[in-house]
């Protein structure tokens, strides 16, 4: 690559192609790819990502070269254009809009309609003829001017139009006539002068120069770096510089300008969705301060625009071999496309596609998996729905369009800090607001569902919303909405900050109060689609699960057994929470052998409840894990009470508790610490689990038990309940006079286990990294406290990504090497699989595909999602492999 | 080793010498290499430690050939001694002793006077004459037979003689006739067979064979695992057995037995030094039952024996190159030598001895160092003393024996269970005992020290508190206890349970209250033996220490730098604990600024007294490390007058208190997460420490500052703390128009750091393991918590010793190694340090020593002993070279 080379045109001629994006930003390449192929885009350039990196790291010092780089490609627009920028007759003008490698809507800042000044704007008029655009281009380009390239609040320049509005007695922006758009603009430059205390730039080139560098900041502002974050975004160097010659949607009636999508990116019917406005500009489209029209409208109106821009949709998504999203303007008859990009889509659409696609002989299989479909689409589609799909017109409060489906209840927040904080202390919540802005993506982020009042299909809550499978409900008009008293109202009802509502974006239902919720009915393209990843799957999938639902759950989702089933979940139960409380407080062996001895057919009966559910599959069931202070009441209240069940005072309760706490209890007695300290909890719960598999087989039913021991951090540990498990079976299978096969194998939580694996995989059957713990102890970071400074390290760079959620392949990930390969080194036989969070999330499964694991086991909503990252790994070793082989 | 030889003859046929030590124990392997120089040791033979171990193995059943050798065993005694076993005119008696390669004093089970029946009784009569030794002699070995072999407690038989001395009126057991002995006699023999069932065993080689099997099964008794953890005593494979003919030190007034060493054991002066009893045995002296007299009153009551006597232990001192500590009984004007041993010795003796030993010509340096001193004894010498050693006479409650030198303080506790409970929770006690047996092992640890009212210089108390160099003040017979009002009393003052006294073991004196204590004198021979061990010292040595006082006692111990300065202690003090917790409460960074600066002059003080202290030596400055809250008070009335101080509402204050309260602290927001989060905590820091650095540079003292950065886990935060303290560093050095030069560096204490260590390395000047958070975190342990585990698990063999004392090498150590080894990768010119508690223990200097690090860094106290270990490991990698080229 030319170093040197910072500018890339496109039009008739052009310099770049679709594989630039890296270089070009997703935007940039496909305009160029676009003009290769011949579709009418409006000429212009690319300023390079690179560049960006190198003028931001240079403290927004401009290369060498890239000023005259600039002033050639201004020359190739001009040239193919046949006007100039800046000229007095035939006056370009251009749209100046960021565009990465990863498309973030919104995020970045957009200049529209630079090249405007005083002189340029009488050249309109004389060319145009059309007063009034020409003063509308000019105030609208002072006011993005001075909001994005200087930071003077948009909010002035609205109410300078607010005020006018309201002196000339009209509603519309579009009813001001050409003379009131002159004032307008004066008062803009006033403003422009009274905020920067500088006369608004006259020079095109000057205005180019701002422009630019606004852009290349905006890589860098708060909100870029947030969405980043929050999408998980990285290794991106910087943005790139569209640099484009206007063509304008908002001229006269005969100029229109529209989004659509090649297919329904809700639904994924094979159908051209989207909208459009008759004379506006692109970002009223977006930004939702106009309703715009269904473009099955411009069929009507504009039928010869509409043939070709459907033509041009059909070329784009055949070349693409994907659902395109596409901006496009029509200038006095004359249709632009502004860009192409493969379009957001919704879990349900996003198979659907896929499937179709595949069908329509566009794709194969493995393309299908490798590029349409990704975890999010499938989490999506898991999401639950109401269970009872008819609302009482009582409690319907409104209907708005079915921005992102899915449903979601949650209490009403306005405000996106407040839905933040209440997130993060676990509440539910959804965020409502008249429209949603770069600012809310935090707040959107942790709510539930979002619901606005205004904006439509194609608006930043809905765009947003649908990429993260988040259900909403936008442009609800029936509700009007004040931030002040902090409540909507329909007229009828009104809904306070804090009160219950349900959202359908599946239907755009706003409903009042708590809707029970179902899981979801699953499509006949989701079973095909599964069908081919089932195909390609060549580790296992196990889920984490306990419950008698959540394993038929599980099985139904494709799991192929129980990795993990927590048996210390039984032990809350109300009913056993007692027991387990009575044997907690014993103060010998022989009173808690008593009470093990009452807890016993409970644990028994939940395991024949697994294992029914898992007959013919492996169950791998966990010893007793927290610590036993977590049993034990801490409110006053709760331990007078429990004080009485339990039939001693409350001051000996007391003492109990008091004696059982923990600094650190992450790090304290539990795990196989209290399995060795207590042999009597280890002996009782393999007795249940074996006295259940055994009982089952009496039944006909095959069980397949895997004993777990947690917290393991050395042989001794290990071979210590080992012994137990082993003794205790042998009494099982002397009494019952029959027996089992079952497996005894250990988590590999603590990082001392892995350094040491080689001598506890000469003991063990199985390893099951648990990397949640493994992750906590690895980093010393406790789960529960590292949220004072984990969203400071993922701002700050600090960290690339919440090593909760992805593993941290470079520290903790080289325990799981380790592990897995000293594990394999002590017993060739040895069974490997992952059972943390990370099980669930596709970037970690890869990570234990490639590290050769058995299986992986994730909660059974997240099983279909690792199928399908296993397809994607095996598809991704497989291209590798065959690339090495050619 | 022949595998089925498990019988080893010695007297004046021998099978072992001493170099059999793991084979015969230390005991037997000794008493083989006495019979080899021709010391007068009655014959015998040994039972091997693999003997034991087979035995235990397979469930007590003796291996094939055993009681073929054991009988040819006896044989050979009945042939050197011309006595048989059970014979009815010349009948052999037997000693059975334990005895393991190291020896545990008291631990294991002895049997005297075996191969007595009734027949055996009355041939003993007839040969000696002597009705009563024989009874007495009789029923001393069913007293013991039962106690030891059967389990019959001894208090049983203790409950008979004292019945039986209160019917015949008689005070002193040697009162009783021979007559009433047997009567005794038969009295035992009845308690024996109510509480076994059976008859006491009449023939010599049952009664022999039991007794064998009892010592085996000694070796896993409660009591001898419990010393064996206390003492760190690990991979030994079972006890020998030594089977003896007996000789009597109480067949009349010319008969004796004592216990000597061939030097002072408290003082270290060369003088014969030890006690005996006329007309008793053995284990009389041991036991404390009757106060023996000094040796030197032998010299005058039995000359020529004396004589003999000491030539012998000239002879064995010279042979073994070690002060021994010598048991003889002498039977109708016969010495013989039943054991010898190097003797325990306090640290003053040990020192003492070891530089006289190398000035007598028998010890070169190296030998002096290797193994004659050891951590313990210099731990011993560097123990505080009474501040003025004067008594008042009303504060004096008694004077006994100087059985252990060093004065302790603490609260007076009667119980050993107590004494151990109290010490877990922190607390100071003083164990008083009457006698202490091995029960009392336990509590004896965990005392500051240990007063008893009855037994001598060699009682079990004074052996045991010497060996671990603790205060003790034996036989103090000023005082009478009363276990059962938990008091003592010396007739004019009464101490309670809970009261405070104060010992001095170097000088017998029990004082009330707590006297003030000082840092010990050293003496000239500890000067002399430390110039010794600093010709080894090819590792630095450095001081965890933070104040004037430590950083000059460190310095004046021999450090060579301070090695972990711990700010935060500064933080603590009382006049700016205050501006902490206002920093702590502002909400906004301005705020904790405004704070900060006024805490600027107080810790650049601090350093400036440290840097001063240490001037031409290098001081590493950790940044601040612990988490917030632990600066901000709990207790609700603490927190009312701070709420005040802090002039916030006790609500606010409670607020924020919640709020930075954590579960895991351990794993939560401190160390860099704090100077990352805050960094304005690191700005102020560095110029603290800068500012006072060039303040001294002006004043002509060198300082030479080393900041560490606290709690890294990824090289990324390094850059990031290392980024803030180069940028505050040039602004100082700006401001005061000087610099110095200064290192940046870090602790490796988070596992994922010694698994990433080549990367940070890159961009560290040098690494210190922190291997106290290394050992929770790799482990899984939290220090605070796992008290509630570890002893269990030191018990039952899950631990061979606490991996906060002794670094777990095989998990811990893989990481510190690694990290070693990818720091060295990533940086040629890395320093490497060790400041846990670690860097103190001898066995983890040594392995520190082996991976090459720079340097340890200890608590001043624990500085010297550092320095020997160095040496130490220096002289045994010197040996294994030299005898890899050979």
């Amino acid at each position: 690559m030319d170093d040197s080379k910072f500018v890339y045109r496109f039009g008739k001629t052009t310099d770049g192609n679709r594989s630039y994006k890296e270089l070009l930003g997703g935007k940039g390449a496909n305009l160029a790819e676009m003009c290769n192929i011949g579709i009418p885009v409006p000429p212009g350039f690319t300023i390079s990502t690179k560049t960006c990196k190198k003028t931001v790291d240079a403290g927004m010092q401009w290369p060498e070269g890239l000023a005259d780089q600039v002033k050639e490609g201004v020359a190739h627009i001009e040239e193919e254009m046949g006007m100039k920028l800046g000229d007095k007759k035939n006056p370009l003008l251009l749209s100046v809009r960021s565009g990465a490698a990863v498309s973030m809507p919104g995020m970045m800042d957009t200049i529209l309609n630079l090249g405007i000044n005083d002189q340029v704007v009488e050249a309109i008029i004389q060319k145009t003829g059309n007063e009034r655009f020409a003063y509308d281009s000019y105030r609208r380009f002072i006011d993005m001017f001075g909001d994005v390239v200087m930071g003077v609040s948009h909010e002035h320049f609205e109410e300078a139009i607010t005020a006018l509005k309201n002196e000339v007695e009209v509603v519309e922006d579009t009813d001001l006539t050409a003379d009131q758009l002159k004032v307008l603009t004066d008062r803009y430059k006033a403003i422009y002068r009274k905020h920067t205390g500088h006369m608004f730039p006259e020079d095109p080139m000057e205005q180019l120069k701002f422009a630019i560098n606004a852009v290349f900041k905006s890589w860098n502002s708060g909100r870029a770096i947030k969405y980043r974050e929050i999408s998980g975004i990285t290794g991106l160097i910087g943005t790139a510089v569209n640099v484009q010659a206007m063509v304008f949607g908002n001229m006269s009636s005969e100029c229109a300008t529209g989004v659509c999508f090649t297919r329904n990116p809700s639904s994924g019917v094979h159908e051209l969705y989207g909208e459009f406005l008759i004379n506006a500009q692109g970002e009223d489209v977006v930004a939702g301060i106009r309703t715009p029209e269904p473009i099955s409208e411009m069929e009507k109106i504009m039928p010869e625009m509409y043939d070709e821009l459907y033509d041009y949709t059909r070329q784009l998504e055949a070349h693409y071999k994907n659902m395109q999203d596409i901006e496009f303007t029509v200038q006095e008859g004359k249709l632009f496309i502004l860009q192409t990009r493969n379009g957001k889509r919704t879990g349900t659409a996003a198979v659907k596609i896929a499937v179709d696609l595949v069908h329509e002989g566009v794709l194969t299989t493995k393309d299908a998996i490798s590029n349409l479909v990704n975890a999010e689409h499938i989490d999506q589609l898991l999401h639950p729905q109401f269970e009872n799909g008819n609302v009482d017109k009582s409690d319907l409060l409104g209907k708005g369009l079915p921005a992102s489906p899915g449903a979601a209840v949650g209490r009403v927040v306005f405000d996106s800090k407040r839905a933040e904080k209440a997130a993060e202390k676990g509440e539910m919540v959804i965020l409502v607001r008249i429209e949603t802005s770069p600012e809310d993506v935090g707040g959107m982020s942790s709510a539930e569902g979002i619901l606005t009042s205004r904006g439509g299909m194609t608006s930043h809550a809905a765009v947003v919303a649908r990429g993260w499978g988040k259900p909403c409900v936008a442009g609800c008009s029936d509700i009007i909405i004040n931030y002040k008293t902090k409540s909507f109202t329909n007229g009828v009802t009104t809904i306070k900050e804090g009160d219950w509502i349900s959202i359908d974006g599946t239907r755009g239902l706003i409903i009042k109060g708590q809707k029970k919720m179902r899981p979801p009915k699953l499509s006949e393209e989701y079973v095909t689609f599964m069908r081919w990843v089932a195909k390609f799957e060549t580790m296992g999938v196990r889920a984490n699960a306990e419950t008698p639902e959540d394993t038929q759950l599980a099985r139904s989702l494709g799991a192929k057994g129980v990795g993990l089933a927590r048996t210390e979940h039984m032990f809350f139960k109300d009913d056993r929470v007692t027991a387990v409380r009575k044997m907690i407080i014993s103060e010998s062996e022989e009173d808690r052998r008593e009470v093990l001895k009452s807890l016993l057919p409970y644990q028994k009966e939940d395991f024949i409840g697994i294992f029914d559910n898992m007959k013919g599959l492996p169950v791998t069931v966990r010893l007793l894990d927290p610590p036993l202070h977590e049993f034990l009441p801490s409110e006053e209240e709760e331990i007078e009470r429990v004080a009485e069940q339990l039939d001693i005072t409350v001051e000996q309760f007391k003492i109990k508790i008091e004696a059982l706490k923990e600094f650190n209890p992450m790090l304290g007695h539990r795990g196989c610490r209290l399995g060795i300290t207590y042999p009597e909890i280890t002996e009782m719960q393999t007795r249940a689990i074996l006295e259940a598999a055994i009982e089952l087989k009496g039944r006909g039913v095959e069980a397949i038990p895997e004993i777990m021991i947690p917290l393991v951090g050395s042989v001794q540990e290990f071979e210590s309940q080992r012994e137990v498990i082993e003794r205790t079976a042998e009494e099982v299978f002397n009494e019952l006079n029959d027996s089992i096969p079952f497996k005894i194998g250990t988590m590999i939580e603590v990082p001392r286990a892995a350094l040491v694996a080689d001598e506890i995989a000469r003991k063990a059957d199985f390893f099951s990294f648990g990397t949640n713990d493994l992750t906590q102890m690895t980093l010393g970071y406790s789960r529960d406290d590292a949220t004072k400074f984990i969203p400071y390290y993922l701002e700050h760079g600090l960290l690339s990504a919440d090593p909760f959620q992805t593993i941290d392949q470079n520290g903790v990930g080289q325990l799981v090497r380790m592990g897995t390969e000293l594990g394999h080194a002590g017993n060739p036989d040895l069974k490997v699989g992952i059972c943390g969070e990370h099980g669930g999330d596709p970037a970690s499964i890869e990570f234990c595909y490639e590290l050769g694991m058995d299986y992986v086991s994730c909660s059974p909503y997240r099983v279909p999602i690792a199928h399908l990252s296993i397809a994607k790994a095996a598809i991704k070793a497989e291209e590798k492999r065959l690339l090495e082989t050619v």
